[in-house]
């Protein structure tokens, strides 16, 4: 892990691009610690550059409102990753199938069990790095999308000890059984009316985890309608499990 | 409104119990306060007796924690008030029905339709009196049960601004209706596994109210296990709104 950047942020909080081979990443931490902190990992669909604003705004609420380090790292296929022409292709088959109605499950696994399955190594490895560096102590959260990811990610690394996740994006079938196997306390996060988003399905992910405390979030509204109000609850459900 | 005792309890919140007409009550006020506070109407099934215990340790975390007012009273027909006999009746009718699993539609209208005719006039009153007191300023929330109160009370009464309702016990029909004419944001708790409760049913009813801001918050186990922190995202959801 190399530091790329470096700035003192008004709130107070680090925050400092760094890359981890050549995956680029960010990480925020609290503007004064005392002990070692807890790191939250926050996760989205990839494609840092215009997602980096969002990113930043709830990695800098946890690390200044809640004294949580926060870091991200760029998607596989991502920003400026190499691309993937399997990927490129899953994912065009994918729009023009949601615009015809044609059932999507098999270009859903297509698109999403490869990314999983590169991108949960990159988390891990990222995880290792970032545990290893003074003022970060752990335990472990994840939050947000891709959730198929955040699942791949709770059940292969036993750090992880709570997730929040958002259901706003497809999850393969194969995933429903990985969820059954995760037992960390869970948030999750629904938008009721999201374009993109199967309802039913969402609600019956959220009945296959094995997690004894689980606890649904739907709020109305479209895929980008989250309400402002759930980052301050994704951080409290944290402060309970992580602090 | 007649006060009949006083405690200050050791958070130091006053504890006073109160009759307003026959109706028994009781009024949680924060220890200090300047200025006028909102209130917080405390909801139940009925029987305070029983339930004081439950109800007394949310009212004192709203007015201890955040500095709300929070209120009850008893039911029509519950704890040392008289009796209905067509209540108690459609109470039995309602438990042998659900033993034998016949269609309880009939019996729950017989059941509920009575009660929020009788209790929502007297939550009312109860307002009118507790909006009266020195101290106590507004806006106004409901919480708890009986959810069919609740709406009940929020679609009778424009001065009840937000409320989070346990979708925990039967709604008829008529009042999927009355949900629809709900527009102050709301927090619905629903226990996810709630053996008298038909989670698709209080989806549905999720789904009718017709507010704006609208928030689910289901968690896994049964009626009686709502958990504990969900206390406190009732509470933040008032500050919000109410303050």
């Amino acid at each position: 892990m190399r530091f790329i950047s470096e700035l003192r942020l008004d709130d107070g909080v680090l925050e400092r691009e760094f890359t981890l081979g050549d995956i680029p990443g960010v990480l925020w931490t609290p503007g004064s610690t005392s002990a070692p902190v807890p790191l939250i990992l926050v996760g989205h669909p990839g494609g840092l550059h215009m997602l980096r604003p969002r990113v930043a705004a709830r990695a800098r609420y946890y690390a200044a409102e809640y004294g949580f380090a926060a870091a991200t790292i760029e998607l596989p296929w991502s920003g400026d990753r190499p691309r993937s022409a399997a990927a490129e292709q899953a994912r065009a088959d994918l729009g023009r199938a949601l615009g015809t109605g044609e059932p999507v499950g098999e270009i859903v696994d297509r698109l999403v069990l490869p990314l999983v399955e590169k991108a949960v190594p990159e988390w891990r490895a990222a995880l290792d790095a970032l545990l290893a560096l003074p003022g970060i102590g752990g335990p472990v959260g994840y939050e947000g999308g891709v959730i198929a990811i955040g699942i791949g990610l709770a059940v292969a690394d036993p750090r992880i000890s709570a997730a929040a996740f958002f259901a706003g994006s497809f999850v393969p079938g194969a995933l429903f059984e990985e969820a059954r196997r995760i037992t960390i306390p869970l948030q999750v996060l629904l938008q009721w009316d999201d374009e993109g988003n199967d309802r039913q399905a969402a609600l019956e992910l959220f009945d296959a985890f094995g997690s004894k405390e689980k606890t649904l979030h739907a709020n109305l509204g479209g895929h980008t309608g989250v309400p402002r109000f759930e980052l301050d609850a994704a951080a409290r459900f944290f402060a309970r499990h992580l602090q």
